[in-house]
């Protein structure tokens, strides 16, 4: 990986940041509400116990997901996007090369 | 353990499996509408972990609870009356002796 790629300015991260909170709070937001409709759908113990199956892997998901350390941004950029809580466009003001290279990772 | 709280009559048989049935049905109930109610007052995602957490403590304890082994049916009952879930007057029809055991065990 060429340095340019590895080397984040303070502005960068910053926008890196900011990205991830929104996409965050996006994906958190969505998450309770489904919840909230879920739950009002159940009748029995099998439709409970599926809730929290989902609950159990969602969390699994999103604690992975969002990893704040420079190195893993690029692919938490990517898997944001694919999923649809984050737009490239909002990475605007990171260095061309990186969001050229979130937006391959993310057409995977 | 005296011969006569090991044996199960068909009527005794029938009469706990009914009592734990109804006793599952109130448990899963009150679950069912804590967790509807719950789940409208959470706003992040730290309280929808805490719901998670609580599910997974809850599932835990009713799957070990309504344990359907002739051999547990005593300290099922006694359990599911210390929670309030059964009432000993349900029991009415078993062996003196055997609800004498899940009234003692009940008060442990």
């Amino acid at each position: 990986m060429p340095q340019t790629d590895i080397d984040w300015t303070t502005t960068e991260k910053d926008l890196a940041q900011a990205a991830f909170e929104k996409a965050y709070h996006r994906e958190v937001t969505a998450l309770v509400e489904e919840v909230q409709q879920t739950v009002q759908e159940i009748s029995n113990l099998d439709e409970l116990w599926r809730l929290h199956d989902y609950l159990s892997a969602r969390r699994h998901d999103i604690d992975g997901k969002y990893d704040y350390r420079d190195s893993m941004f690029l692919f938490a950029f990517s898997q944001l996007i694919k999923e649809g809580w984050l737009s490239l466009e909002e990475l605007e003001g990171l260095h061309p090369s990186k969001r050229q290279k979130v937006a391959a990772l993310a057409r995977m």
